[in-house]
């Protein structure tokens, strides 16, 4: 299996913290040892850092650690292959353009038959169930919008229904993003928390380090941080419910949708 | 305008000498201050590191000349910039999925009149000439072929002939590669070199940096750098010509297109 990391903030914040704690966990206090990868959204713009070999060990995860890039979106992911080789082509986050914008997407979890989905518009590059199925659905939700929707609901709903059907054919633990909005499906285990004035101390499960996010943060900072599992020891985390999708924006929930939701 | 540096190779080889120089020009020796950046292919994968910073002071850009990352096929960019702001969405190289493989573009000079082009399947994210072509481009390609047509020279020559329709829009000098083929469009200014045994020493002309090249290779290898200025001062490049398209494959050049050549 693989974990998963997500920021969504109203502000430009840098990851250092929790990204500090999380890449342990590749190879260092947890076995993902498979690669890693992350991806900022900066000014409209996107990049990523990926890396086929463990993050506890990797010079440019070392560099991502202490280099503060201030993003409003963030999505990791350190991976324990199952399907696929280890190598570059199958390290998450996968991107796509559509419709002028970066989507980036990472996926935690194991499918069946995912073979039997064709997407369309999209083709993925390795041979990871979860690249193949990241083009199937941006290639779905593209056959149903040909242009973003002045409803960003029908969008949020097409996605919740997409979500669905995957998490028929297994483990489906998910984030993906525009850049804009944050999108996390919960099929097994996700957890969030909300960070917002009066801020606190947070300390990491996975290393000698803590924050007072006073001294980082103004009074009208929202941040929020998605993950596989708690990334601090001294917080309150929200565990996400199977079937339950949410849509962040500027670290706050937008929309909510659960499996009792129809498509 | 910008600089453009690319390489080919037939063994895996990494790109640390010729990029120390190059970085260099962005800020230092140079005034292309505006951003960079730089791709790699590795094992079908594909990565890319991009900063709207100058090079000479970026730490990632440190980290790519002192990291060897061993690829077949580079692309790297460092820009000055004239059409679109300074910001990550406009910093190249470029890259689209198309035929289940990542396609990377970088682009040197302005065109004119290239708001008319309308591209299909892709569009830009920033707002530079550079990728509103790039997408027109791929989509041209993408509705002329489905697949990678059987004879790769009928890509070959369509591309030739795109990049002949771009260079009546103004100066179009560009690299382009889906990561097994570099193609080297030159409309005013990119030069190239072949390093292959026996080896011998090169030394920077932007930097205090010799290598030589007997103790990092062996007698099979071959290695190609194309760039917008040479790179080195004790070697001979040579110099492409306007409307010329070279397609390189691990290290050697499979075709020429002349602008004699018809569409």
């Amino acid at each position: 299996m693989c974990e998963l990391l997500g920021m969504s903030a109203n502000v430009p914040t840098d990851i250092c913290f929790s990204f500090t704690g999380f890449l342990r966990r590749g190879g260092g206090t947890g076995p993902h040892r498979d690669g890693w990868g992350i991806a900022f959204y900066e000014e409209g713009g996107y990049r990523e850092f990926r890396d086929p070999h463990p993050s506890a060990d990797s010079p440019i995860a070392r560099l991502i650690s202490d280099y503060p890039i201030k993003s409003h979106v963030v999505i990791s992911h350190i991976r324990q292959a199952n399907v696929g080789d280890i190598c570059l082509a199958n390290t998450h986050p996968f991107t796509r353009e559509m419709w002028g914008r970066q989507w980036c997407y990472a996926h935690n979890g194991q499918l069946g038959g995912w073979q039997a989905l064709v997407p369309a518009f999209y083709q993925a590059v390795g041979d990871t169930d979860s690249e193949h199925v990241f083009c199937w659905l941006m290639g779905e939700l593209r056959q149903r919008f040909t242009a973003p929707p002045s409803d960003p609901e029908a969008l949020w709903k097409a996605l919740h229904g997409l979500c669905e059907r995957l998490h028929e054919l297994g483990v489906f633990n998910m984030l993906l993003t525009d850049g804009r909005h944050l999108y996390c499906y919960c099929a097994t285990k996700l957890v969030h928390i909300t960070r917002r004035a009066p801020f606190g101390e947070a300390r990491l499960c996975d290393a000698e380090m803590a924050v007072d996010f006073v001294e980082h943060t103004t009074p009208a900072d929202v941040v929020s941080v998605i993950a596989t599992e708690p990334l601090t020891d001294n917080e309150r985390w929200t565990h996400m419910l199977p079937g339950e999708l949410l849509v962040w924006r500027d670290g706050e929930i937008m929309a909510h949708y659960s499996c009792m939701d129809g498509d």
